[in-house]
C-alpha cells in the first residue's frame, strides 16, 4: 500500500481521495488488506458530518438539486461530498448515465467533491461500500456527505441506515406516486421534497404538497421525535431550497439535542459490524470443500435445498460448538 | 406436524395448501421443522409447472392481467396458482391493499389458487419463502404458477432467479420509465407487455411499443437464445392477452428444447442452497457469546467495524479449519 495515501488524504487532498475511493471500491483480495487498514485509520477522523441521503426515482430532479443544494452549502463555508448515483446495468455491468456533467456547479467548485458510485448489480444505487466511502471523505474533511440514490425499494432501507437525514423527492403531478409501494419511501422520509414547482407546474406542485402532507400525515412516523416536513423547490427560480436547508439543519440539531442522533450512529456502526460479519462468513462458508460437496448433492440425487444446508451448517457449528 | 397435511395437500386440497403455505410463512421456531419436512415431502412432487412473474410498478395493471390470463388458462384446462403481492408498510408492518378481489374471476374459480403474499420488510414483493410456496402449489397439482411482484429492483432479480419466464409490464405512454433504472428491468425481461392499450391510449401504447422495441433492440439480451418480444395488451377489448399467452407458451418450448430450461432450473436449486446457507449461518452466528463480545467493543473502544469483523470471523473459522 502506498505509504502516503493516508497523510495526503487527511490532508484534504482530493486526487489521494479518489485514489483511496478506488481501492476501497475494488474487488481485488490484493487491495482488501490495504482497503481495511486504510479505513481503520480514517475511522477516529470520521463521523463529524452530516450524512444526508437525497432519493427519488429517475427523472425526479434529484441531480439539480443537489447541484443547487450544494452550492449554497459551499458558499455558507461548508465543504461538501456527493456520491452520486451512476446506474449500471445489471447484466452488461456498463456504466447508463456515466457523466458528471449533470452537477456542473458542483463539479467546478473547490469546496465540493463529486463521486459517481456505480450501483453495480444492485440496481438500486447503494454500493455496499458507501459506508465505507463516507469514511473516507469525513477524513479527507467534508464535514456535509449527500449521498444520491434512486428510489427502490432495498436501496433506500440500505441508505437509510448510513445517513442522519433522509430526503425525498417527489414530482409535481404524479399523483400515481403516491400509491403502492411508494408509501415505503414516505415511512421513511424525514422531509419531503417536490421538485420542478415552478412556471406551468407550479400549481400542480402545489396540490401535489398538500396531497404528500395529508398521506404523511396518516403515517408512522420513522423518528420519536419529528414531524414529517413537506417543502416544494425549483431549482429554476430558487424557491424553497433555502427552507430546505433550513429544515435540514434543524432536524439535525434536534436529533442531536434528544441524543437520537448519537443513538442511531452507534447502531449504524453496529449494523455495519453486522453486515460484515455476514459477508465474510459467506465467503468463508462458500469456499470450504465440505461446501462443495454438500451442493453436489443437489443435481444428483434430488435432496431438499432447505434439508441440504440444515445438515450442512448443523456439520459446520459442530466443531465450532465443540 | 398435522400428518394429514401432506396427504391432503398432494391430493389438492386447497384448506390444506393454505394452512401448509401459512405453516411455512411462519416465523416460529416451533414451526421450522414441520415446515421443513412438508417441504421434503413435497419437492418429489415439484418442478412440473410453469413458473411464470409478471413484474411492474403500481398501477401498471399487474393484477387484471393476471386476471385475465389466467382466467384463459383455466379455461383451456390448467390449474393456475397466484402469488399476488400485498404490500405491507415497512414500519406498522400492516397490509396496504389487503384485499383479494382485485382478481375477481380468478378468486371465483375452482380451478385458480390466489394467495396474497405479504412483501413484509423488503418493501419490493417477493417475500423469502416464494421458493418454497411455488413447491407446495406444485405438489398440490398446479401446473402454472404465477409470482406477482411489483418492479422495484432487488425483487426483480429475486423473482428472476425464481421463475422460467420474466414479463415485465410497462404502462402506455409512461415515457419516463425508460430511463435509469428501469432499463435494468428491460434487461432481465423476457416479453414485455404494454397494458391499457385501449380508447384514448390505444395510439399512446402502440408509440410506448415501438419505442420499448426500439430499446430491447440495444440491449443485451438475458438469455442466448431469445429474442425479447413487445406486446400491447388490453384487459377492455381482450386484444393481445392471447397474443402473451402463445409468447409465453413459445418462449417455454424453446428454452426446454435448447437445454436451458433444465440448466436454469438446476442453477435455481443450487441458488437456493447458498441463500438457505447464508440466513442459517447468520442467525447462528449471531446468537454466539463471542458475536456478543466483540460487537460490545464498538460503542466501547471505537474499533472499525470491518477490523471487528474481520478479526472475530477468522477467530471463528480457526475452530473450523483446524
Amino acid at each position: 500500500m502506498d505509504e502516503t495515501l493516508f497523510p495526503k488524504l487527511s490532508a484534504g487532498d482530493t486526487g489521494a481521495l479518489s485514489q483511496a475511493i478506488t481501492l476501497v471500491e475494488s474487488n481485488l483480495p490484493a487491495h482488501a488488506e490495504a482497503s481495511a487498514r486504510l479505513i481503520e485509520q480514517c475511522l477516529p477522523l470520521s463521523g463529524k458530518s452530516t450524512r444526508i441521503a437525497i432519493s427519488g426515482t429517475p427523472g425526479s430532479g434529484k441531480s439539480s438539486l443537489i447541484n443547487e443544494y450544494g452550492s449554497r452549502l459551499t458558499a455558507d463555508g461548508s465543504r461538501v461530498a456527493v456520491l452520486a448515483v451512476d446506474p449500471t446495468s445489471p447484466i452488461s455491468g456498463g456504466s447508463i448515465l456515466g457523466d458528471k456533467t449533470r452537477m456542473d456547479k458542483l463539479a467546478a467548485d473547490p469546496n465540493a467533491f463529486v463521486r459517481p458510485t456505480p450501483s453495480r448489480g444492485t440496481l438500486g444505487g447503494v454500493a455496499r461500500d458507501t459506508r465505507e466511502v463516507i469514511v473516507l471523505c469525513e477524513a479527507a474533511g467534508y464535514d456535509t456527505i449527500i449521498v444520491e440514490t434512486v428510489g427502490v425499494g432495498q436501496s433506500e432501507l440500505a441508505v437509510y441506515g448510513m445517513v442522519d437525514v433522509f430526503v425525498l423527492l417527489g414530482i409535481a403531478g404524479a399523483g400515481d406516486e403516491l400509491q403502492g409501494i411508494k408509501r415505503g419511501a414516505l415511512e421513511l422520509a424525514d422531509i419531503v421534497v417536490v421538485t420542478k414547482a415552478d412556471g406551468d407546474n407550479k400549481l400542480r406542485a402545489e396540490e401535489t404538497r398538500s396531497m404528500i402532507r395529508g398521506t404523511v400525515s396518516m403515517l408512522p412516523g420513522s423518528r420519536s421525535n419529528w414531524k414529517k416536513r413537506v417543502i416544494s423547490t425549483s431549482v429554476t427560480t430558487g424557491d424553497g431550497i433555502d427552507e430546505m436547508a433550513t429544515t435540514i439543519r434543524s432536524f439535525i440539531d434536534q436529533q442531536r439535542a434528544s441524543n437520537e442522533f448519537e443513538t442511531t450512529r452507534i447502531q449504524q456502526l453496529k449494523d455495519w459490524f453486522d453486515e460484515e460479519i455476514v459477508q465474510l462468513a459467506t465467503e468463508r462458508i462458500l469456499s470450504l470443500p465440505e461446501y462443495a460437496s454438500f451442493a453436489g448433492k443437489i443435481a444428483n440425487d434430488g435432496s431438499a435445498p432447505p434439508t441440504l444446508a440444515r445438515e450442512f451448517i448443523d456439520s459446520l457449528f459442530r466443531s465450532i460448538d465443540k
